[in-house]
């Protein structure tokens, strides 16, 4: 439901905890591979009418709080000029790893060179007349920085803190670059319909906590204070976080998303005024019921007394979950404290 | 200088602080890369004259308090039955997924089907004649099965954890049984000479405190408790630990390796009375020397005024490291705090 979601995110009373999975509109459902059989991946993505349709699969299964609109965070840098490709791991074939290339990157206009996300945003919005809210998102300066410098899946960003270390007048103005490409395409989601926006530093785990605090959080801090207009709430999420959380969250947003590796008590002491979004570990949405039940309930016990709390996942749904089980989760995460 | 190195890992008062680095025997090294050209990786590893000669590779380079035998932690799952390659990335062609699979699994004799390891170790010990130590070491128990679980590089671990929470029997016997293999091999190790070992859990950071205490540190504890007649001192090293460090401390080991993610003040208070090795970002050994020379000083500043630190990196050295950078290091280290 709409409000019940919007309202966690403000930590408000609501009537039942939210529910929504990261990864929601994707492999798992036998709906989206029937698509993808027909469609490349970037075609779904880049035509807002199959994106549209992809953002609301998932809720004719089950009755999810929110839907996110379906599209990649890596699909802004083609437009800044990367030779992206999806086959099926993201390559950008042409990693960024010097100033003059930091300078060629281009700052697109997101109404014209990320059209199709907006328009897919207004379709879906529309079809979703109000009954689920609709989430936005985009990746933080960071997580997009270290697929441009790395090339590929960014294990560890070797290469993307020998440009912080290094080079830092090229990192400095990536991240610049990276951070307005960034707040341009969240507000104009937010201007298309997105009731709420999620900023991904997915690779952010890499980091130690100086190198967050001196290399990333500034510019996470910019995007995140950019956004602050919009009214709509933002969800800043990370994983591999619990070295430097307090920095993380102090980077602002009004929701701050964990994974698995942090207990939901400890996380809410230590994001201090803000909402917790996670956190359970994909990897149990493939376990047998009884076990998925009882690792649900202690995710909600871990919230429990807390208002702003948003139940997800601590990263992206795994392909091979049974969509089945996501059901059943959303189903005790409304039932919670109802039936006890 | 073998007796800094194995003193520190005592905790005992040392002339300075000794230094190696994890994969010093490796890619990073012209005169590896050219024995490559000439050998597979797992002919090197299998020919103890070659993995004898790769090991001692480095010393020839730079003064290194100690030496690690030149082999690959996925070594013993080939001798349990698992068929393995390298190509260049580990693959286990027949993942072990059930209870049978789990049954099949020998727990070979390391003295047959390792012996060549420890060949290596006592060719490595006698050239090394007590002036640099030498590290024996195995994989940890849960770090091991990922990879027979996953058979391929273990991301998150998903199908381990769907083991662990949906076949807690097959979970308990792989679990026991590699703990085991990896008990004897670092005994008949130490046996043929090792004068410390390294047990890697490399793979710990894929999991939720609760799943690190239920389904892994029992197994550990046992592992390590199991090394304390070898009369070497053990170092128990993982990454991504910091939510759960307390824990992977008390599994045992007179050493805890710990990744750049920990402060090192915050690591050595929270291990309690144990030595600490670590914990350079191996990225920043590709960094231009000054930017290298400044993180390698805030390390050494982390563990000032405490009594057991080992200098080593957070995680393996990269391929892409300049070895004179890496040879630099040592020198810093063996320095420090007697120009000032």
């Amino acid at each position: 439901m709409s409000e019940r979601f919007l309202q966690a995110c403000r930590r408000r009373q609501v009537d039942r905890i939210p529910v929504w999975f990261m990864r929601q509109a994707g492999r798992y459902l036998p709906e989206y591979r029937r698509l993808r059989r027909k469609y490349s991946f970037l075609r779904l993505a880049k035509t807002p009418e199959l994106a549209c349709a992809v953002t609301l699969q998932p809720l004719r299964r089950m009755p999810l709080d929110a839907a996110i609109i379906f599209s990649d965070i890596l699909l802004p840098l083609e437009a800044m000029g990367a030779r992206l490709s999806f086959a099926p791991a993201p390559r950008v074939a042409d990693p960024v790893r010097s100033l003059s290339a930091v300078r060629r990157l281009r700052e697109p206009d997101p109404r014209e060179e990320l059209g199709f996300v907006l328009e897919a945003v207004r379709l879906a919005r529309r079809e979703l007349a109000g009954r689920t809210a609709l989430i936005g998102f985009a990746g933080a300066p960071f997580t997009l920085a270290s697929y441009l410098v790395e090339g590929q899946r960014p294990d560890g960003c070797p290469r993307t803190k020998v440009m912080m270390y290094s080079h830092p007048q090229a990192w400095d103005l990536l991240m610049r670059k990276l951070r307005r490409v960034a707040s341009d395409f969240l507000r104009a989601q937010a201007a298309a319909g997105a009731q709420a926006l999620q900023v991904f530093d997915s690779w952010a785990g890499a980091l130690s906590p100086e190198q967050y605090r001196r290399y990333v959080l500034p510019h996470s801090r910019w995007l995140l204070d950019s956004l602050r207009g919009c009214g709509v709430p933002v969800i800043h999420f990370g994983t591999g976080t619990a070295a430097f959380l307090e920095d993380f969250a102090g980077a602002g947003g009004d929701v701050v998303g964990v994974d698995w590796r942090l207990p939901l008590p400890e996380a809410f002491r230590r994001v201090g005024a803000r909402a917790v979004q996670g956190n359970l570990d994909p990897a149990l949405m493939l376990a047998p019921r009884p076990v998925l039940r009882s690792a649900v309930r202690a995710v909600l016990a871990g919230a429990a007394g807390r208002r702003g709390f948003i139940f997800n996942l601590g990263h992206g749904i795994l392909p091979q979950t049974p969509w089945d089980n996501a059901r059943a989760v959303v189903d005790w995460v409304h039932d919670y404290g109802r039936s006890a």
